[in-house]
């Protein structure tokens, strides 16, 4: 299998075959099958995950509802640093949706590899920034964009979520009720005409 | 004056002499007059800003109407990582409320200061993971908490704001009309009784 964790960061910038091999032999994929809970509220997690391949969903409960918050793809990091910084118990549960592959990383293994390889504390903080960009974005539109709006953009970058993703889930995430969600895909349908 | 920013750092990590020293040179403090901007929406931007003293307040217009989304005071990072990233316009304004003292660092001072003090890139690692931090409980607020439990939490996190914030403003960042809040500090005043 191509080392998809490796070939991310050689986007970032040109790893040399000793740090190549490093994360090669350093980054064990973990195998989980759909349904299964990474995270569950009230638990404290100090994880990181790089999704090599699958889907999960992040997702709270408000008033015994679940309220869809995110949904993570191949090449993505799923980063909670509230537990990390701040010891603080996770508001949210983040479940498998398909079968999924991550590499499961940590404050203490990464400072193990910073010490040998001090170039990757970069690639580290590099990471931590785009996650951090998308998350700004991701607020950003919740203030500025009407549910329809989120549901276009989402066409637009995410195609593939909506072959994967229930309408159910959908309509959480972009935040209204699924009938809304099916007028909304009526209105859209028709103006394309 | 006392070097804020060396305080903070130290806060974090203990600095050498030098690094200490090179901190206090190269932190260059501007002070801006109430109701400068920053940032206005549209513009793209790459600064980072440090507060030393001051306070700033975020907003975007959405159907022409200023929607608060958070306030900056002393010791708090404003980090717009969408500009950096992503060479995407800010959708946000950002403009002082007060008379304010701040430090502006950008990518390319922070890389020079890398190459002569490695550590201090675990030190900027650590700010932007902590103002991700800070992001990720905002986001989730939004998601779970209503008006009335935002207010108390700002309450009870940041009780400072009540005195330099207008109502208008505060409402606005919690999520409600004026007459709203007036409900809602009637109603928490009546409570305490």
């Amino acid at each position: 299998m191509e080392n998809k964790i490796v070939k991310y960061f050689s986007q970032i910038t040109s790893l040399s075959q000793d740090e190549a091999s490093v994360l090669e032999e350093g980054m064990v994929v973990t195998h989980l099958k759909k349904d299964t809970f990474l995270i569950r509220d009230g638990q404290i997690s100090i994880d990181t995950y790089f999704i090599i391949e699958g889907c999960l969903r992040q997702y709270c409960l408000i008033d015994g509802e679940e309220k869809t918050t995110n949904f993570f793809t191949e090449g993505q990091w799923v980063i909670s640093l509230t537990g990390l910084t701040q010891n603080t118990p996770s508001f949210h549960n983040l479940v498998c949706m398909e079968e999924t592959s991550l590499v499961i990383g940590n404050e203490q293994k990464a400072q193990e590899l910073f010490k040998k390889f001090p170039r990757f504390e970069t690639l580290a903080r590099v990471v931590v920034e785009k996650s951090f960009a998308e998350q700004q974005q991701l607020m950003t539109a919740y203030h500025t964009d009407t549910p329809e709006e989120r549901y276009l953009k989402l066409q637009r970058s995410r195609p593939d979520l909506f072959q994967r993703v229930s309408q159910y889930h959908m309509a959480s995430y972009i935040g209204v009720k699924p009938e809304s969600l099916s007028r909304i895909r009526k209105r859209i349908a028709k103006n394309k005409l």
